[in-house]
């Protein structure tokens, strides 16, 4: 399992993803799944991804190889691709394309069917920040300001926190805040999301990845955010009445 | 969907439930979850279901049946199973039959397979507490101190709560408390569970029904409760620091 999370705020795109991939519950490894494509100043493309990691990853690699090739042209490569409407768009026939080679591939060996989503989130030079949530289909949906945050893997448990705190005109600590207690929640409950965490902020009008961090098991500001909110909750819930 | 959460304390059993079934999006209706089997001082048995409908109708109305059977014994009536470990063992057979039944006729016209959970809670006189979630299957699990509590439908949302302030030791009215709210984090995400609420205390050694309250859509303690929880949510998000 996953749970990655982005927020499109006025400020700018909060993303944070874990690493943990499982093929089983006996076979764990970590694996990055936050990847940026970025020309600074000029465009900035940051991916999520969930789901199969075959998938995952081939989609990954599809994207560069057509973003390193000779011919690479606006319809070939999300480098340069005119809009970040057409970036989602060519990042989901990538992956609806690769999904389905793959799942073709274990439907012979009658396993499982290989699943993948991917969260797109970016800004190029005179446009306006956008992110989408990319289905295994290729199809998609983009956050607007009544829902200001997209979710893929386990993300329930982590939701009611989001709901209740996150508005377009949260503060980029705040967000950083905000999708960190989500992830919290999660890690507590979903055994199949882990760390390292990795966390970045995109700020508005940048083009650029900002600040980026690993956040690694046992990070002191980590555990204390987590107890402390822990805490929080349980003062609140002697506060609160019926 | 549904949402049923069920608590085993020291000092007794608080059981929550919803309401809402629905057939599709557009088939939304009010259908009683919990129900109670009781002879005061010497035993009470109280049920709370999920899954389909005439599941667990039929389930409940062949367990009544086999109660008002002349030749009822103690192998066939939930009223007269020396154990709490036998009624759900008994109850656990009834549902299977009942799903397979069902299954096989829904298979018949090629729909989609019915299927049904159910917590169980009670105590005999002379007998332990004891709380069972029971799988389509008949199989079943027990609450113990390490997870006093058992949830069934969709758990996810308000497990977090429940995970950070249930124990054994946790009063009743702190129990009534921690139910309540793990019921408003999963209202206020899945549509699908809905008002009216049916909310029971159960004392240790009372071996009957103690309070019981239905909680209608806009209930004033309800509402006064969830407004001052995300008011305590979001002060608490505040105060906590990374």
């Amino acid at each position: 399992m996953t749970y990655c999370v982005g927020l499109k705020l006025n400020a700018g795109l909060v993303l944070l993803s874990d690493t943990r991939t499982n093929a089983g519950l006996d076979n764990i490894a970590t694996y990055r799944k936050m990847f940026f494509f970025e020309e600074p100043g000029e465009r900035v493309i940051a991916i999520m991804t969930a789901g199969s990691l075959s998938v995952t990853q081939t989609t990954l690699a599809r994207l560069q190889e057509a973003i390193d090739d000779e011919m690479a042209d606006e319809t070939t490569s999300i480098m340069l691709a005119p809009t970040m409407l057409q970036v989602a768009t060519m990042i989901g026939d990538t992956l609806s394309r690769t999904r389905r080679e793959i799942s073709d591939q274990c439907r012979e060996l009658k396993q499982s069917q290989a699943s993948a989503s991917m969260i797109v989130a970016g800004q190029r030079a005179d446009g306006d920040m956008r992110m989408f949530l990319i289905y295994p289909e290729g199809n998609f949906i983009e956050a607007t300001d009544d829902t200001p945050f997209l979710q893929i893997g386990e993300h329930k448990y982590g939701k009611p926190i989001l709901d209740r705190v996150v508005t377009p005109a949260t503060s980029l600590p705040d967000a950083q805040k905000a999708v960190l207690l989500s992830m919290d929640s999660t890690l507590r409950s979903n055994l199949s999301v882990g760390m390292p965490l990795d966390l970045a902020i995109i700020e508005k009008d940048a083009c650029a990845v900002g600040a980026t961090r690993r956040i690694l098991d046992g990070d002191a500001d980590f555990m204390q955010m987590s107890s402390a909110w822990s805490a929080a909750l349980r003062d609140s819930f002697v506060k609160v009445s019926i």
